[in-house]
């Protein structure tokens, strides 16, 4: 797929919809998760399925990260293809395609994945896979995972069975917590969902089973998981763009502040009437299952209409409305959705492209 | 990017999720369209942004499509290249990297695109695109166009200007009308924006210049377009797919009853309990801008929560709860931007996967 810039390029030279990483902002925000947990003898284990780039993932590691999870083999994949060597699955494999592929990646790179059925830990184990394996439990989420306690404490013992496997701890990420808005009640989510981590742990401990990590906790959490002490491992994946759903949280301390870094960039292809724009940003561009796309630093202009292909805008009364062909930064309300539906990071430094990175994990679903 | 089944395969063995297209059903959808409009003098020109997918595009011409449209340059280079002869950008290009690249492909194929501004139609001018010009006029969609009348009339003269543009007509959409649930309502709207450009045509002829073309018209509204005699073409997309949201229309004569022919298929990768069942195809597998997508025949079965990765799908009391590893086939809410998530349809018959067609435009935003 033809790029649409090229390193050295003007911002306003990108050909549009472009999805921009702004470099420096990015940075900062890496640099602002190595600081927030310094000290605090936690690992960090980047999601990648918020990326879906190896670039981005070696500067995850570079920055501290003991490795990076991911949600579907075939971004593994892409992940362990660009030189990452430590990959966590933080999803069920079902399906003997999907084990067969994950038994080949396991030869090239140390590979986790999680299980939450009986069936599927024999399946996994008999289909040779070296693996690290992670019990899902429910923390809350009331996604997949057994419920915690003896469900979880079957599980481990199952996985015992296979040499192939080595039973690694538990998965106990609570997805649901993550945008609720109010830092009260997120804690308050973490609380439980660490207590419940923290017992299941105890049991398995109790049965003479090695439990090492639990892991879990995204970028609307992490520092709740740091604080309960029931967690090794935390999964933050957004926290390098900061999407618009994200920003509609409460944040304090102790998160740290992340700043948007990711964009995509449209250009205004229309202005049918004073009051209302169309840019050439639409559903394909970016996704609004989380809201719509926000524009960026440009007072009076809201993003009010999504089509295909289209976004309208509105400009408010008085406002300066932009000329056709100016281009407009956005701000994806939600960053993975948006991000899958590209195959390059333009990387944008002081109005100037710097690099392209290819999103090798685009499209990779399965 | 790696194909998830090949041709002989059990729909069963297909890996997922997977973009599925039911052909039987697909040539049904096309046999309609072709049998509702015979003898009624109407060109179709079917809309090639929903499928994006020159394998489609040439069943539609060979089914009697005079062409296709599509929206963006980029995607109109992914059907010249896959051979078809005649393509329509229905939409404003704008910005000098896009009117280089539309001025080459000009050289390869039959182009027309749309215009709405005069700064605009001049650089299509100067770029040297050899093109048919369609003014866009606002019927009531309040998306891209000028004002129907005057407006159009001031740009239709613009356009002689240049020997490379030949003016082809006017670009009457009304897209706010294709998902008025109430028919008698979407015939009103077109109704209306019939009333305008009929009046536009005749203004621009009063002035000496012929006005070869008004075309628009949607799956939703297209027999309405027929009925009024305004329109000579017709832009039809999504009928080929028919997805959960057009089938929340009211659908009675004139138009004709489209099936559902599009499917993601899912596995069930998590049992977490018995009244809930998780799928691997979520956000990043089914654009939910329109609705969630719904569970295919499958009775008791209500998919009613995506996440990026994950699929919650609830079970009726005393219904049957798939087995781990079962498929599913669920229809997308919004056929166009889920297509755009995938880079191959797998195209099935009886069962049996028959071919494998890349989604050559997928991606192709710009």
């Amino acid at each position: 797929m033809r790029a649409p810039a090229a390193p050295g390029m003007r911002l306003e030279e990108v050909d549009t919809p472009a999805l921009v990483l702004d470099l420096d902002a990015f940075e900062r925000n890496l640099r602002r998760m190595q600081d927030a947990v310094a000290g605090r003898g936690i690992r960090v284990r980047a999601h990648a399925k918020a990326h879906k780039c190896p670039e981005i993932a070696q500067r995850q590691v570079a920055a501290g990260a003991i490795g990076v999870c991911c949600q579907k083999v075939s971004e593994a994949e892409a992940l362990v293809e660009g030189g990452i060597t430590d990959v966590l699955v933080t999803n069920e494999i079902v399906g003997a395609t999907k084990l067969a592929r994950l038994a080949a990646l396991s030869k090239r790179a140390r590979i986790g994945i999680c299980a939450d059925d009986p069936g599927n830990l024999r399946a996994i184990g008999e289909s040779g896979a070296r693996v690290d394996l992670y019990v899902e439990i429910d923390v809350g989420a009331r996604r997949c995972g057994v419920a915690p306690g003896e469900p979880a404490l079957a599980l481990a013992r199952e996985a015992s069975a296979f040499a192939n496997l080595r039973f690694a701890g538990l998965q106990a990420y609570q997805g649901a917590a993550q945008h609720v808005r109010s830092m009260a009640e997120r804690r308050e989510r973490i609380s439980r969902a660490a207590e419940a981590a923290r017992t299941t742990r105890k049991l398995i401990e109790a049965a003479g089973i090695a439990c090492p990590i639990v892991t879990g906790g995204g970028s609307g959490t992490f520092m709740f998981e740091i604080e309960s002490g029931a967690y090794d491992e935390i999964q933050p994946g957004s926290y390098i763009f900061m999407d618009a759903d994200y920003a509609r949280n409460e944040w304090a301390d102790p998160l740290p502040r992340f700043e948007h870094s990711l964009f995509v960039l449209a250009t205004v292809m229309s202005r049918p009437a004073p009051e209302r724009i169309v840019v050439d940003a639409g559903l394909k561009a970016s996704s609004v299952d989380s809201g719509l796309p926000q524009v960026w630093q440009r007072p009076g202009l809201a993003y009010t209409r999504a089509s295909d292909e289209h976004g309208v805008i509105e400009v408010a009364a008085g406002g300066t409305s932009p000329a056709l062909g100016d281009k407009l930064l956005l701000v994806p309300g939600h960053c993975d959705p948006t991000v899958n539906l590209y195959d390059w990071y333009v990387c944008v430094r002081a109005g100037r492209v710097e690099a392209l990175w290819p999103i090798t994990g685009r499209g990779a679903i399965y």
